[in-house]
């Protein structure tokens, strides 16, 4: 037999470690080294939540041989448990199962309970679970005319003796339902209590007879175009449906600006719109709910991103404030309300929270991607960008993190693009222009062979080819930059009209022909225009940034939101959309925003490491800077007139340089200050 | 110049003393001594809320030498605010003046700052006011997109920095508001901040543009029979308006069990009393705004007490549970929620707040009579009894506080007694009666003479003579008693029938012909039987606290609620409804219970007095005492079997007792037993 307090465990993945006595249950040492191990039933055996693994073996590494032998014999609660439900082989209940010698243990995330079919997990991220609502099995004394304590004030005393929760505060509602509930619980109940962020008493939300094993919280981004919401178990943190539905207020203006015009000129615009949305989101949780074979009232926390303006009308805040400078947001912090206080029927006493806004451009689902990305826990100097109509753009690492807004305008998503059209079957999402011949050949979404592949002209007649989608418009630019149909300046040359039919004129300018047929599909000069200022202005904040950072150049670049899990990184680069960068560390980075709302549902932790940050980040506001005008008129030229791209040129054959610096034509001075105008767009 | 710190202030009337530097600020002074002075504006000299006396003379008691010359000279913000409103000669703004010298410093209970007139004060009691709503005036600074903190989150920063509150949370309902009152004020607003009294952030529940320098809230006692409200400053103290109605639930029963069978017998019977005492608050509510000329919307506080089956319906907790044993309360500790959440439209941000119920049968009203009445508070033994229906009585002194509730049943209210009625205009109210003669003579509410003074008989004939109210009752046996017309064991002396024709046989028993004429009011035997099961049972429950206190007899007698405060001390005695005690110090307390509520309403510290007493005091459940039968049994007895009335004795000469100690006729064993089944009655 070693020393009593001589067992050293680890526990994985957190990698937390700590030496426990003889006899100490594994869920208690988790409790003591802060490693969340989830329990509903206070360590009684009956949940079934806590379960671990043992892992065997040398790690030398850490110095511990584990072994089963060193852990009590599976027994007793644990018996019991396995009779009634699965508990796959290896699996221990921690709080049964005790310390005897060394231990390597590893916290499972799959610890599925219930017979629940996971349909779909929303990304492959494992978050670790401390979610702010907390299940909690009691068995209250039975009233006695002795002590006349009242029911609900016994049930809040069991719950302060087990589970350490000091001068609960009760919901309302439960009040006239505590005494039946006990009573159909014959006096075991479980309590889900929900503990604040910045300290006092936690509340008493919901309450069940009997033991709950489960509860479900959903988290949603809220994005002008499109709501994307994924349901999860707070218990056991798996995704059960995810989902997405248009934003209805597309209906009262397709961008921000004209959304919020329309609330300035009409009197019940405001409510329109929070309705609209309101009506959306409750759509959708039925939808997932439906997925995943969940009760409504089994909802017990949600959390919501989106942009600012996203974010006060979901909230019912008139978004007037931010439709002209200062844009000032009605509140930044988090917020914290009941889902009842917005009209959203989730269990009664379900929780909402949505995360702090950065700026009055800088929203909440910029601070959720910052919360998925991390760059403030990184050294590496990271970029992170959602391309998205008002570009959001964060750059940091665990130093210092800034963050800025930019009024790329709608042009990335086709909107000023003669061929422009959204991500939809029919429009081209990727183009090859060869070099020699000019020829382009291209895919089209909806059907699988490129253009110049067997079966293309079948599914086309088909599916219709019939414009061009951000990302395809990226590339084409990009592609007719490389392959010198437009000059760095970004002009479409004309002398190439000899070459090719392709290149055809129009009065003063040139364009290229990408498709002929009943659908003519053209790139002119004024398209090239649109995405040159589009990309100059997210340049141009983004070289703020890097001046505020006194950099030259990023480490990393995460490419958000629906618009940048699209492009190719390569053609961003091509095209000077992104500062220079190593290739391969040029990455898509999903629905950040949604995958950082889970976050946050599932991790309290999140949500003060969130909060903490953004009071940190430093916010540049554009429109104030005097150098925004020359980055931007330098990021006019592709992909840039100044900035070198030497990581790009090591994978791509750029274009001679010219020597010519002179302003690109069409481009007259103050176009950049005058787009401050409409930074709200879209 | 004396040394720096070596001004010595005493605080009147808390009688608190420091020293302070040289031109410290009294109102810092008071603050750091814990002396409560209003301030809305913080110290900007604006709100007049901080006014102070300097009390000259020399207090030799307190070393202090108090003159208008140890105080800066009025002016400055003194000056201006005297401009505009009015400030009494002598009165000095504390946040202005400062400490040059030893300071007696008076605060004055009636700083009026507005115009508003004070109709009527409760009773007299000067409360010190800390209330849990703070008005707190700030000036906020304007946005600004170098620093885009949102509107709210400025404004938060400003309270925390002006009053001190950190993390303060947020009503919903004010998101959507914050931003137009902010710019209506001028970036200068009054925040109403709600502390809670357990710790943890504090929460924005109103918010005005510019100074809001007024707040009110209501103090209520939701009785069986009867609702008495109270409008009060928060920030003056003063009470503007009191009202009162008839419980409208009494059209569900007149007694609390009858209204428990309703709830249990109708499927809406629930709903239906809680609308109905939610509907008279309301309309109570009303009738107060309009006398005080607030309005309704400057509500933002209110404290309610009653006793636990009112307290359940109130909040809609269905009572049946309170109906039979264990009688156990849904909630026993005090209740916070907010107004909207209990359908009474006050401000939208309004708290409400209940006191602790003590027992099953020793409610919330009880509470507050204990916190009004103060016996934890002294040294002396105090006996406090709301002499309703259901009896509550607490027993105790600062060492040991003891409560129970006694079956008296509803004969104190008239309701068993054959001449009994309610105290209404034709109800005797006093009665003497001559031992020589037998012939009595009574005082008739709404007429001014004694039946044998002049003009009674005209009065008489207009009021009319109707029947005997519960006070009426109380006197007439006790006269009776001393006029040997009843025996100590309670039987109606036929004998007497000899000596007056108002002793009247109806077969084995006797009564008293109290009037003759078209209405014929007796006292039957079975009148005075009522009476004493009732005493019986009030005393029985008084004895079995005192014996757990181990004590003989009391030092003080409060005597609370309405039927309290009619009652003659000496003829309770006489009857022994109460043990023996100084005349001069059983007191009629008045309605206790709303004073109680409004010292709950004006002072947070008060809440958590009486919570804490609460959990305290010891309760004693009358019916599993095995002696509450023996002390019944000997209560039967005018004015007890075995118990002295010493004290008593002194001031009344009682009739010899007599040796017989037999039970009385009529008084068959288990009597007592059977009416602890009756425990709810009324």
């Amino acid at each position: 037999m070693t020393d009593a307090t001589d067992h050293l465990v680890l526990f994985m993945p957190s990698g937390k470690r700590g030496r426990f006595a003889t006899d100490t249950p594994v869920l208690e040492a988790a409790r003591q080294l802060g490693v969340h191990v989830e329990s509903v039933c206070g360590g009684r055996g009956i949940c079934g939540r806590c379960q671990v693994e043992v892992q065997e073996g040398v790690f030398a590494k850490h110095g511990i041989t584990s072994s089963n032998e060193h852990i009590s014999a599976f027994g007793g609660n644990e018996t019991r448990y396995a009779e009634k439900r699965d508990l796959k082989a290896g699996r221990r209940l921690s709080c049964s199962a005790k310390i005897l010698g060394d231990l390597v243990i590893d916290i499972p995330q799959d610890a599925v309970v219930n017979a629940q079919v996971v349909r779909k997990d929303s990304d492959g991220r494992v978050i670790e679970r401390n979610p702010a609502i907390q299940m909690c099995y009691v068995e209250v004394e039975e009233p006695d005319m002795h002590k006349p304590l009242g029911d609900l004030d016994r049930l809040l005393q069991a719950v302060e003796a087990d589970w350490g929760f000091k001068n609960v505060t009760v919901d309302a509602y439960l009040y006239g339902q505590v005494q039946q509930i006990l009573r159909k619980g014959n006096w075991k109940v479980t309590a889900a209590i929900h503990e604040p962020l910045h300290g006092g008493p936690a509340t008493l939300v919901a309450l069940y007879p009997g033991l709950k094993n489960e509860a479900y919280g959903i988290a949603c981004d809220i994005g002008s175009t499109t709501i994307a919401m994924h349901l999860s178990s707070l218990l056991s943190g798996r995704t059960l449906a995810s989902s997405g539905a248009s934003n209805p207020q597309i209906r009262f203006g397709e961008d921000l600006m004209s959304r919020v015009s329309y609330v300035m000129m009409n009197p019940d615009g405001r409510e329109g719109m929070t309705k609209a949305v309101r009506e959306a989101l409750n759509e959708l949780i039925d939808k997932v709910c439906a997925q995943g074979e969940v009760d409504r009232a089994d909802i017990l926390d949600a959390v919501f991103v989106g942009n600012p303006i996203m974010h006060h009308l979901f909230l019912g805040i008139d978004p007037t404030e931010l439709g002209g400078a200062p844009f000032a947001l009605a509140v930044s912090g988090a917020v914290n309300v009941k889902s009842s206080e917005i009209g959203l029927p989730l269990n009664p006493g379900a929780r909402v929270y949505m995360l702090p806004c950065i700026a009055g451009h800088v929203g909440a689902d910029a601070a959720a991607a910052t919360l998925t990305e991390g760059p403030h826990r990184q050294d590496e100097m990271m970029l992170l960008v959602d391309v998205g109509t008002n570009a959001e753009i964060v750059l940091g690492n665990s130093s210092r993190t800034v963050a800025a807004s930019s009024p790329t305008g709608p042009a990335f998503e086709g909107a000023e693009i003669s061929c422009g059209q959204r991500a939809a079957p029919g429009a081209i999402e990727r183009i090859r222009i060869n070099p020699e011949t000019l020829e382009p050949r291209y895919r089209v979404i909806g059907i699988e062979p490129w253009s110049d592949e067997p079966g293309f002209d079948e599914a086309a007649a088909k599916v219709g080819v019939t414009g061009v989608c951000g990302s395809g418009i990226i590339e084409i630019i990009a592609e007719m930059y490389l392959a010198g149909i437009i000059t760095e300046d970004g002009v479409i040359n004309g002398d190439l009209a000899a070459r090719s039919p392709r290149i055809i004129g129009n009065g003063r300018t040139f364009s290229y022909l990408l498709r002929d047929g009943e659908q003519r599909l053209m790139v002119t000069q004024n398209d090239v225009r649109a995405i040159q200022l589009a990309k100059a202005a997210l340049y141009a904040g983004i070289k703020l940034l890097m001046d505020k950072q006194g950099i030259d150049h990023v480490d990393r670049i995460g490419l958000a939101g629906a618009f940048g899990s699209f492009i190719d990184p390569k053609y961003a680069l091509v095209l000077g959309l992104v500062p220079d960068c190593d290739l391969e560390r040029v990455k898509a980075v999903g629905n950040a925003a949604g995958t950082g709302a889970r976050m946050a549902l599932l991790n309290r932790s999140h949500r003060r490491e969130i909060e903490a940050t953004v009071t940190r980040i430093e916010k540049i506001e554009t429109a104030l800077e005097s150098k925004f005008q020359d980055h931007f008129v330098n990021a006019m030229a592709l992909p840039n007139k100044i900035d070198a791209f030497p990581r790009l040129a090591e994978v791509v054959k750029l274009p001679e340089r010219s020597m010519d610096t002179a302003a690109a034509d069409g481009v007259e001075p103050g176009a950049a200050r005058r787009r401050g105008g409409r930074r709200n767009r879209s």
